[in-house]
């Protein structure tokens, strides 16, 4: 079986770990430049992996390959990486491609054997952003352990993406106020629809307009994301507590600003 | 002076009390159509109005119009009512043109005399919007007492506007959920930049990009135009507590799920 995944004349072919709609993007944007096998619990993707043109293959098989892809869910890292450690050659570049990064790159440090290079990545595009192109689309990487040089100029040159390198705990930190929010906030405006219709009603302004398509872009993320960026983002909770009290201090203040009128409220 | 407001050959002219803004922003949408005076305690207006093409006159002859227009803050309505009262003539018809429509109907039902009409309206665009042009935008009218074909007729027709007509209980409730939220959120995410430097950072995804395009839209919306949104709308506290309640139910949930990762949470 090893033959099947022979790298092509560069020397670099990809097995990417788990062929669900990430793993899927991921095969596309780089089957263009090296050769890419792929596995899945799922057995019914091997149609979907023949034909993207990538080999649907084993476990074994495709950490075989010199650069590995965990396109798995976030929660799933820890036990991943434990299990493909005894199969990893040395000197291979593991990479994850969740959307935290603190626990994720604790977990791989832990569980893989020290002469493997780890990189955990969040690409800030998905799907659907990526099938408008992926011009100005931006990749986030944390090197963990070993080089990351090759693989930002491959993004930014093959690509065309947007590659910031900072540290997993920056990269927490950061996303814990922009997608931590902006999914909790959506998850919030979607749990109050059936109680208030007008989430959906005719009555907007551009303002509100705008709230509404951002929670369009989330609401039907699948629930393992929406958990790993509010619950698996060690800052996350930090941060909704911020906001909770910040907006509970100016409802307060409305309040009071509401009782203070009573030249407006009293009916004549 | 009553012979500088004399109407044009329709029959029909303006008088707006206040020209801030949403006055000036009035006046420059009805001139090409009616003859319009206006006035302000602040007298530097004068050169607005000059420039504009309205007059600038003394608040009794800008209310001896058949249509005077309250283009004043929403917590100033009942007293701006209850002082042209006396000077209004009868058949004159008021309306408002703040951002929630309860308590300044109720105030105007109250102060204005019984032989004058009244339609409670919101512009659902304000001036930058309308720079780009009116085409779609939306006014909402809400008939207190007599009749409002005409006007919808005119805004229609004349300006282009796309007219809803509901109830001011119906306009606050819905408005407590778009408006209401969209400023008081905004605020919130506003009063965190100082701690929280990632609201203004690079690292952010398109839904919460959105966010920001929103935030952006209202954060320096006058003081004035936030407390009446947030304040005098008599449903947006209920609303906010909705919120609150939905936004905490979920941070709970998450916390919990963090808690039950022992397997990517502890360190190796």
């Amino acid at each position: 079986m090893t033959s099947m995944t022979v790298s092509d004349e560069s020397g670099v072919s990809v097995g990417i770990v788990g062929f669900g709609v990430f793993g899927q993007l991921i095969a596309g944007l780089v089957l263009p430049y090296y050769r890419v096998d792929v596995c899945d619990p799922d057995e019914d993707q091997a149609v979907v992996a023949e034909r993207l043109g990538a080999g649907f293959r084993s476990l074994e098989d495709v950490v075989s390959h010199p650069v590995v892809v965990l396109a798995v869910p976030v929660a799933a890292v820890a036990e991943v990486a434990r299990r493909i450690a005894p199969m990893l050659k040395p000197g291979t570049l593991v990479l994850d491609v969740g959307s935290v990064k603190v626990l994720p790159a604790r977990a791989m440090l832990r569980e893989l054997p020290s002469d493997v290079d780890i990189i955990a990545t969040h690409p800030l595009f998905g799907p659907q952003s990526a099938r408008r192109g992926l011009a100005g689309a931006r990749i986030v990487l944390c090197p963990v352990r070993g080089r990351h040089g090759h693989l930002a100029a491959f993004l930014r040159r093959a690509l065309g993406l947007r590659v910031i390198v900072t540290t997993p705990e920056g990269h927490d930190r950061e996303m814990a106020v922009t997608q931590g929010l902006t999914h909790w906030l959506a998850r919030a405006l979607v749990g109050m629809e059936a109680s208030e219709p007008a989430l959906s009603g005719r009555l907007t302004t551009a303002s509100f307009d705008l709230i509404r398509e951002a929670v369009g872009m989330v609401r039907y993320d699948a629930p393992a994301v929406y958990e790993a960026i509010g619950a698996l983002n060690p800052y996350a909770a930090e941060v909704r507590r911020d906001f909770l009290k910040v907006a509970s201090r100016l409802d307060c203040e409305l309040d009071e600003a509401f009782a203070e009128r009573p030249d407006l409220v009293c009916v004549g």
